[in-house]
């Protein structure tokens, strides 16, 4: 009998952004691996085994998953956003090439979902509707100079700057190092967007200009966004500002 | 009676990758607004108006979907992907800022969806597995001079790059002119994703080495992935290679 893997995003949060494929895979599914809390959003039922784990053990996490498949189980890995941003199916990749060779003959599939940024900017507006770049702000697998130095060229480029894991417990103060990078290199009026549980009961977004940024606004489920020089507020009566980057993009800001 | 203006993602294709969410908002709408291949997407019923117009024509076609908000309708705006990436979402807020006061208090909700770029890694492998940056190619709306300045600042970052609407009938050149800014600067082995119409009957994936990229591989429904210096192939038996980025990277790249 031969086994498969599939990694599959959960979107932000809600059932309503899982795509009909994800939730196919879910459904012929016989073990669901995965960070916990992530787990748990898979329902229950007769046939069907989960395997939560603790964040920070991606590895173990995924040969465990290639383990089951070569066993001959239907695998799903399941991502919080998509799986191949910031998520799972790197791991995935790099336990299947330090791994058995085995593992690279398996059947594995990659199912996209809506991550963490898309969700968190339609909830503001469109901050990311010109040229954009994602950085995951932990420094638990590369140099935090080099954090630094993508900051600083992504503030050159005048790039709109979205931030995953911008804080962790073990990792409080990287979002406020990384808002004092950009200070002087963008408008004091720069909005930046903190959208934290988006898509969820208890979901928050907060718009506030770069030069009053409080990195103490986001937690582990905070997805940042920080504007670009275009980057721009419509104010609304009795509703918050839509926030927005402008198509277009005109010419002195290429200097 | 009040009307409405959703600005909804398709995702890149397929029915299977439409959320929920999106579904139900087309359910739920008197009018569809777009790109005339997307809207031909919405399945047609009484009782629902169709408006499909050229490409090109963004900011009328957000017009008229506010003229038909403000009179009562409910509106969906679809775009492909994500429409808050290099569609409708932004345009839909330009004519918002530029026109009628009374469009800044209408109900306007913007539904995320599986953007291009995602879609394609998951095909691909994890090639977004690292930091990432998005250009969208086309100069109709900046000038190219910025496009050519991201593009080096990005290689510099050694961010993997995205790049969105990489060539037209009317700019058959920049994708041939970003390869050849990129080569200086990145590896000849740097992996080179070209992936067209994702998620579809006819969709076709392809890896090369940035040193044999040929642009002319690339058409309007095409999304290309230049990897970053990390981005590796894991080579298999009758399949090919599967493409992706660690997570982690050595302190070396952050010379």
């Amino acid at each position: 009998m031969s086994g498969s893997i599939v990694i599959a995003g959960l979107g932000p949060g809600a059932a309503r952004l899982v795509t009909p494929e994800v939730s196919e895979a879910l459904s012929a599914a016989t073990d669901i691996v995965g960070y916990g809390p992530y787990v748990a959003r898979v329902p229950d039922r007769t046939g069907l085994d989960k395997h939560g784990s603790d964040n920070r053990e991606e590895i173990d996490r995924a040969r465990h998953a290639l383990q089951l498949a070569t066993a001959g189980r239907h695998v799903v890995v399941v991502s919080s956003g998509d799986p191949g941003v910031f998520a799972m199916a790197a791991a995935v990749f790099e336990a299947i090439e330090a791994g058995d060779a085995a593992w690279r003959e398996l059947d594995v599939q990659v199912l996209p979902g809506v991550t963490a940024m898309t969700a968190a900017a339609a909830r503001a507006g469109a901050p990311l509707g010109h040229d954009f770049c994602a950085i995951n702000l932990s420094d638990n697998l590369k140099p935090w100079t080099l954090v630094e130095k993508r900051l600083r060229l992504a503030a050159e480029a005048d790039f709109v700057i979205a931030l995953y894991n911008p804080v962790s417990k073990a990792r409080p103060r990287q979002l406020g190092q990384a808002f004092d990078i950009l200070r002087p290199l963008r408008a004091a009026e720069t909005p930046v967007i903190f959208a934290t549980a988006v898509s969820e009961t208890n979901e928050r977004i907060d718009a506030m200009p770069l030069g009053r940024a409080v990195p103490e606004r986001a937690d582990m489920r905070t997805l940042v966004i920080v504007g670009s020089s275009q980057t721009r507020l419509i104010a609304r009566r009795d509703r918050p500002a839509f926030v927005y980057t402008p198509r277009s993009a005109p010419a002195e800001t290429s200097r």
